[in-house]
């Protein structure tokens, strides 16, 4: 009996010799495997032993394995800034990993709403949407009323000040005034990326 | 061109004659209607003039008009106690208007574990988990290892103190180690409901 | 010597005969007044007095006398929502008491990008903008992108949960990704009318 | 058609590379330039191929280019304490840069009233007046009341303890008893020198 | 040995009937009492036994008996509003139960800061000043500043939105770049009046 | 007579040579003493001295001395995760050697309930269990329910973003759903093991 | 198989006919029942139908049935004040119906050490000691150096201004400086009272 | 006239260059001057051209000049432990400087009330008291009860977790239960002494 997603491994606060014993472990039993927030210095002992194994230092994911099938329909991943790409990249690549195919679309944030109204219909063909943003997040909200589709939030550390580390665009996105929005944690690339494949694999049972 | 929800008058901070104007108009262009937070005074302004439409105290939702079709799948709609039940109910009535099934399971708090583990296969049944809690909000994190399938996490308002109104449970919703689990604002059931059926309407889609 | 805006009053935590004194001191000195938060019982006893009072039970402004000149230019007042009304009416008539023309341009926020943008060119027009919106105050974000003009942000305590009674919008709107906006407290209408006087003031004083 | 403020790149969290290409292209499509919070290393690539941009390392400003005109009348920028002055030239320095001329007066917090209110008739001079402070922010609750002047105030994350990095002074210029003062994000001096400068481009229109 | 400041009850929370025990009991032993946060109603109880006490519903002290000893030197009270005032005469009311003489100097917030200045030899003739400011609370440091004596700032919870009921002036009160201020709870005036009288105390012994 | 808890040293913030002498002077006044939160820097300087000194890279524990008796019953230690057994490591440590016999079940958290409910029995035979978990503490709910013994709670700083470095899973442990749960301060490990052997303690000397 | 606290039920937020139900069953089951923050009103009903069950106003407390066993020891419950009260007496209510027997020291906040420490010995005497204050809790970390003992802290929402509705409490308790502390949430005299009886449950198992 | 205090100079956040030429002009204008937060660079430079100028590593004080007076009277500067002390060497090394003769009570933290207690005679003998303590700051309350002299409230940011870096032991001294007690910001010592100083300049002109 399968529960939860056995095959990830959150990489932050693991010593380089607990990720790589994890790493064989789940290759061993589930022929794949994950590892995110992981370190260049964790990707070369990885490597070392799983040569396959690809490492991509903006999202910081290590990832090995293909996926069970590929899924139907796109997964979009939108930026409000270029600060907010390395987040974007972690639920891109594991999206991608789970067997969706993703549309990047960044630099769109709504400072400068023509360039973001530009891709309405790229966004409208999404099955589902992941708005990363930091500052006060309003991409979510115009995004959310755009489409209607689901739309995951990712709040960034993004900004200063009363930013609060990311912690007022978690709130701010909270209280999007448009429907169909959820949020993960700040910084949480990982999170979409999985909630928007477990979504689209759904779609794949239906078929 | 359709976007955003339309149809979904939200009802808190409302006057009596602005909900019942709004939703004249709303049932006059689309033909369905639904208001949140609606007191019993609004319902029986609006039932006055609209018989069919459908009033519940529990859920505080008006709601008229059918769904456009069935949606396949279930919505599994959990709650920790008793007092999450408006909460809860509010996410149902919503995701029943828009034409999910929904399978309440309330009252499974992880205090008592042995009743949650109990309905293990009916949640593992659901294409979507709805997961209202409030306290530590640990249900959702315990579902969230259960099933690989979207859950939605809705923190309440109930408890005291440490509570903060919810905000603690909202933050340790977002920072729960179950990965697949999105948060919606404290108490909103019906943003919950809404990405349920959102989220069924894609599946509906790819039959 | 005259500094600071001494015809103003701050009727919040008064007492209605305070309010009446002050406003009598007021008019005998400056020809003119403005109370602010007014209650109507505190309305009722100053046109007891002064007959050619006026108040508006929605922006609970008392306002008296006619403005030293008629400022050149336009105030465009927008709102997110109908439930942001009535702190936009305290911008807008206090703007309008000092001399102001207001364009009031009401329930426009960003979950329907495209209503506010039918408006683009309205906003355009005008020499300054008050934005007034609750939830995550993306209306100011994507208004400050529009226009090359100041922007005075002005987040209300519509909301609920995160929205932490406007705390989270007033820190969203600080954090705005749109350049040209400044922020005054929460539902201040009257602190944003005021300021956008002063602006034109200069204007007026320039031609 | 042009709108926001697309000459402007915000240098935090960007990599040298990224800042020197943006940069290039903003030279060739508006002929100007300005880049806020730029490190030297920045600078320095910068102007290996602009070697006419100018970097000032204690506001962080890369400026490149004149102003379109020269604006009408003066911007006071003003300081609390020697402290706040790096805050306070990076506003300067955007005002300037967008063709405004600037007075600088600083250390003139109110714990030594008499110093400040030997500058009175200078500030009175200016058409806007910023004043950049930490700590508790008085200085702009006075300086409020002593002009009838647009005042943008600039929180300072000077200080320690209860001042929070700067929120408490945030939420303090926020609270003032002035009218006529509006707010920006914690040490955003760009921001306030920014919608200064539009301020004046409105009067300078009105010639 | 007598320690602690036994003659002082803290009327909030407590009953009626509390109220009226304690005090019967404190007026047996001391042949003096002061009842803070006391309603009308344990007034007239009170004064039912007790007809010489007083009782003033602004300050909701209830007083009896008269001080030790008449205290040298003066205490000013100031306050930045008028809404201030009721928590300035409970320190003011607390100082001259205790044998204090008061000099009330109120509504010279520092908005109108020529108010203030008129006053300055007025303030400096006092031996200790109790400042009582909500919003800002930029009164205490301008006269930190204009004073060589020991201030005791007391914030208010007057204000709205960013103030916090009053922990946005209490913080920024404490972050006051002017020496020789500290801080009591908020609207503690009791606190305020009664350090006040016990560092006169000191100088009394002194005598 | 003796009180509290003298034989122990909090090393952080102290200096080596502090913690020296402190150490020194324990051993000859109590013949025992623990050292917690200490620098291996600190423990090679007391096992100079005292060769029979214990030293602990992972709890930062230096140990000495035996404990007065044999407690009776179990201590068991559980963590979430692996990053939680720094600070497991730390309560397990301070109740050895107090003389508690302790069981460690690592890695136990909520998202894998199935892991945890395969320990069930070994946890209902301890007397008193300890939490240790990071993100929303859901753990301890879980066990709370499980066992009718004092369960303590260890939040701890692990986690990001809403995280908020612990105080997220300390409110969120305090509001935990389940009774007999109590909760110590963040990373606190040695608070928890202490009071877990005060509890045994007690037993002990029923016996 | 038993779990939990089946008998127990939490009032807050349930209807009189809730109340009434789940009580019937609990006794019908368990022979027992407690309810917590009971109305005068629910216990009105639920004596109706159970002569026998016991109402406490100030405790809100409904308690039925004898406890298992007596428990030996003693648990004692302190106030710091009076206020503290009803939350002491819902710790004791409860610590009594499950077996223990009580001793009240109330009334002996640290402001007038004298009167805590002349209770000292009566202090030491007790098994368990839960500290039940507001304000700044002082009293758990002078009563923690007093005892070799466990000790349960209750903060109260007793206070205002700084207090924060018992978080200031809460955070304080926290950090005591007195080992052997732990915390529960904010008016939980139910917890701590639980936490007391469990602790003696494990001495009765032991006699 | 002389206002303020000029002779101090707030050494955080200058260089070393600025602190060299204002410490030379506070010499040359007042004959005496006092660094705050002085690193032992700046020392090294200022006793280059002011050899008899003094610096303390522990308190970051550099003092030149011989106090106006000696005063009459004693400050007791007290600590809960020794991390407390370069605080509390901050406040006594400003008294001193000021003319006072300060008695030194470190590590008496309420958690050992009887080490505490043992002083009670010396710390009644001051004519003010200054706590300096982290944690939970109880020590003010105790001390605050057992003296009739103005207490002077230091939290300090040692401590971690709920601790906040010193928020809540400030928020703590704030709702203290004991009457006669003001607080300053975090570790601000010098705020503590200096006020303390000012006090007895009262009773020193007194005589
Ligand atoms: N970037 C991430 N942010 C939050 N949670 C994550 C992240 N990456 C992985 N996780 C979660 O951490 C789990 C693995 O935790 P661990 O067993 O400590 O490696 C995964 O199954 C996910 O639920
Ligand atoms: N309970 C709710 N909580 C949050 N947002 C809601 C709720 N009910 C409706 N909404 C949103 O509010 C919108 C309608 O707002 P309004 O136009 O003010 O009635 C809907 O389209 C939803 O996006
Ligand atoms: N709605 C408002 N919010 C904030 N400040 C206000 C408001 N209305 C008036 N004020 C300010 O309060 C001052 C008058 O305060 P007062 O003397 O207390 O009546 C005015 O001069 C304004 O600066
Ligand atoms: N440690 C300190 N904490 C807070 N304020 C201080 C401190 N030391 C000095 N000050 C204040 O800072 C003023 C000098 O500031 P500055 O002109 O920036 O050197 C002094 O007059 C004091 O009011
Ligand atoms: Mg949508
Ligand atoms: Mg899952
Ligand atoms: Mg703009
Ligand atoms: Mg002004
Ligand atoms: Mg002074
Ligand atoms: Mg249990
Ligand atoms: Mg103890
Ligand atoms: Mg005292």
């Amino acid at each position: 009996e399968r529960t939860g997603h056995p095959e990830v491994v959150f990489g932050l606060g693991k010593t380089v010799d607990q990720v790589e014993t994890i790493f064989a472990r789940l290759v061993e039993v589930h022929g794949r495997a994950l590892v995110t927030r992981a370190t260049s210095e964790m990707a070369e002992r990885v490597k070392a032993k799983h040569p396959d194994a690809e490492y991509d230092g903006q999202s910081r994911l290590i990832r090995f394995g293909k996926p069970f099938r590929k899924l139907p329909g796109k997964v979009a991943v939108l930026t409000g800034g270029t600060s907010d790409i390395p987040v974007a990249e972690e639920a891109a690549g594991t999206a991608e990993w789970m067997g969706c195919e993703v549309d990047r679309i960044y630099d769109v944030g709504v400072a400068g709403i023509d360039r973001l109204l530009t891709h309405k219909d790229r966004i409208r063909e999404a099955s589902v949407v992941i708005g990363v943003a930091g500052m006060e997040g309003a991409l979510v909200s115009v995004v959310g009323g755009l489409v209607r589709r689901p739309v995951i939030a990712v709040p960034t550390s993004v900004g200063y000040g009363a930013n609060l580390q990311g912690i007022t665009t978690l709130l701010a996105m909270m209280t999007s005034c448009a429907a169909g929005v959820t949020v993960v944690n700040i910084d949480n690339g990982f999170g979409a990326g999985y909630q928007a494949a477990m979504i689209l694999q759904l779609v794949a049972e239906a078929d």
